[in-house]
């Protein structure tokens, strides 16, 4: 009966330092073309450049009339000049093309329609008034929108307005998540005792959508190592990063790192990191491989971390970072020295400061994590942090604040 | 020749309220079953219960071995116990159930193994150290996630762990938008004089979409008022709000305002905002219906500020606000008295201070919406801002700041 008895711990910045050294070389990820109108939210790899001008001829910017700007100069109120409709004027919607002759517009509302065929002004416009000229807004060949940016509904709508129907976008890393563990099933409305339902591999998923990949989760492998093994090669086949969920501690049962240092290079194996800290980082067929901590805060916390980092990396982008709130501790908190924290905190307004009081703190309670407004990240060289002290809040949820 | 000169302008936070007044007896909408897992970012409409308790059973914390506290009291460093495998204490890995008998976990690194029968604790511990005991996340029937709020990936991990597979949420408004115009022509890489492409209804595709709703883009309507009416007619039945785009200002062949006459109500014509001006706020066959002026700054500030509020009503939660930061003000902003004017922002660093300056403001200009960084809102009772001072700016892009 072998015992692995625990793992050395990595700095966990150094970790993602790491993570970069190794991957560096296969992230971003190549690229594809998409259709314009599908790329919402896809992260844009060239400079895009207009393929026509917006406007591409010159354009009445009001509906009124268009008119020979000098025919114009000597109206006034008291000096009001008539013009002929379709000779000295045209009647223009906005966007009319301006036709050759004509060089400005009066908006309808300073012209006085005398009758189907004259028109009545009482002010002079100088030339170019209310004229959208070509390329006012894009010329061809201008950079509509720059590199690894994300692209966003007006930004469709940029592209598309200069005639750009395709873009080239970063792929997708597909991200293959392998829950593994004997007593995990499948989500079921009654379980036998020693039966636990796999929650990871769905947070894990909605994670890594939102963060812009794409999830492929694998139904889940009972603690063989041939089985996980299998699972593991043709994941990495596959997909761009692999996961799997626990058996990534030190237990009897935990075939997750054998594997690994068997089938590739271990890169980290724990860090000095609560919730999280039984984490694998590792190489396997060039590709990353994370093995993920079995409880949900662990999971959570490497997820929101390691698995974030390595997507953004394949995309090209920096990671999204959470916003950031200062509020005023409410009770002492004590950490473990050595340990970087992460606790889950709850804010509340009282005489119009924003207070936080930390919740429960288990790596196997979902629900203060639920619960919580953010998170509180205590450093490693601190044995905690005093009651009235400011300390940074990470949100989770929008809070309701005086300002 | 008929020319309708200018609409009366409502205030345009009057104008949010007349919609809350003319719809909050259709919205929110019914609500729809779906399965937990594929719920992310859905709205949920109940207080949703644990069915399960989670954990489920007494389960053991930690990977090592399970005892009856009581036999390690006299445990120490130098008087170890030894114990018995499989009599007086059994292997654990975690998760697994704590059998009747044993009541406290000794975590695998305070143990040593001596043989396969043997092992040695050099400690004590309490009664119920390191057990997950039933119901220490969830107990049954405890509410797992508050009502009107929206699932997050961990959100659906707690309900999968306490054995939710369904779950109530909000049905999606589907939102139709019907480009209109017969100079609108689909997104294409060449151009006659005269033509323009439709582009405003893929930014509101794509806004709609990140608020939640379901889009459905109809094909552009020519500006004939029966095809306008026709299409009008299929899109009130078949969805939860209508968009019709452009027709909404006082042009030569701007149809829709009468139109809207004729089938329902007009609630609002014109808003004292600048762009967006010119927009229909509406009720047709009992729909909210908005008419959405052809600029594209003027629809994006109409999106913005009342599809977006419809679809929150809709789904019953308040509207995504932008994150708004304070910035000094390069130069002196000039505005027209009596609308409230949104002004495209760009920001810099300077010094150690966040700074503001204004970009092209045309309603026609896309590309400095596209630009901007933030936006900036200038009340209507002033003629503008000066220089140097401080103003509040909505990001529209993460900003990096030097705090």
């Amino acid at each position: 009966m072998k015992r692995k008895v625990y793992l050395k711990k990595t700095d966990w910045k150094d970790a993602l330092k790491m993570l970069h050294n190794e991957f560096s070389s296969i992230f971003p990820l190549e690229s594809e073309i998409v259709p314009v109108k599908d790329s919402l939210h896809r992260i844009i790899v060239k400079d895009t450049t207009a393929r026509l001008s917006s406007p591409h001829y010159d354009a009445s910017a009001m509906d009124g009339i268009v008119v020979k700007a000098e025919a114009t100069f000597a109206a006034s109120a008291s000096n009001p000049k008539r013009f002929s409709i379709g000779k000295d004027v045209e009647l223009v919607d906005t966007g009319d093309p301006i036709d050759e002759g004509f060089d400005a517009v009066i908006k309808i509302e300073d012209v006085t329609v005398l009758d189907e065929k004259t028109v009545e002004v009482k002010g002079s416009v100088p030339p170019g008034k209310d004229v959208r000229f070509t390329g006012e807004d894009f010329r061809a060949g201008d950079i509509i929108i720059s590199r690894n940016h994300r692209i966003r509904p007006i930004d469709i709508g940029a592209m598309l307005s200069c005639g750009v129907l395709d873009v080239e976008v970063r792929k997708k890393p597909r991200v293959c998540i392998i829950p593994t563990g004997s007593e995990i099933v499948e989500p079921k409305e009654k379980l036998e005792i020693g039966e636990i339902i796999d929650c990871n591999s769905y947070i894990a998923g909605g994670m890594i959508a939102e963060w812009g990949g794409v999830p492929d989760r694998n139904p889940i492998v009972r603690n063989d190592k041939k089985e996980i093994e299998v699972a593991i090669k043709k994941a990495v086949s596959e997909n761009e990063i692999v996961i799997v969920i626990a058996g990534s501690s030190a237990g009897l049962e935990d075939y997750t790192a054998t594997i690994v240092k068997k089938m590739g290079k271990m890169i980290v194996h724990g860090v000095d990191l609560m919730p999280g800290k039984p984490v694998i980082l590792a190489k396997v067929e060039d590709k990353p491989f994370v093995g993920l901590p079995g409880y949900p805060l662990s999971a959570f916390v490497i997820l929101d971390i390691y698995v974030k980092e390595l997507i953004a990396m394949a995309l090209g982008i920096a990671p999204q970072m959470r916003k950031k709130i200062k509020a005023i501790l409410e009770e002492d908190i004590v950490s473990k020295l050595g340990m970087d924290e992460i606790v889950r905190m709850k804010l509340s307004n009282r005489d119009g400061k924003l207070l936080a009081s930390s919740l429960k703190r288990g790596a196997g309670i979902l629900s203060s994590l639920v619960q919580a407004d953010g998170l509180l990240h205590n450093p490693k060289d601190e044995e905690g942090v005093n009651g009235g002290s400011e300390v940074e809040i990470e949100l989770l949820k929008g809070v309701k604040t005086d300002s």
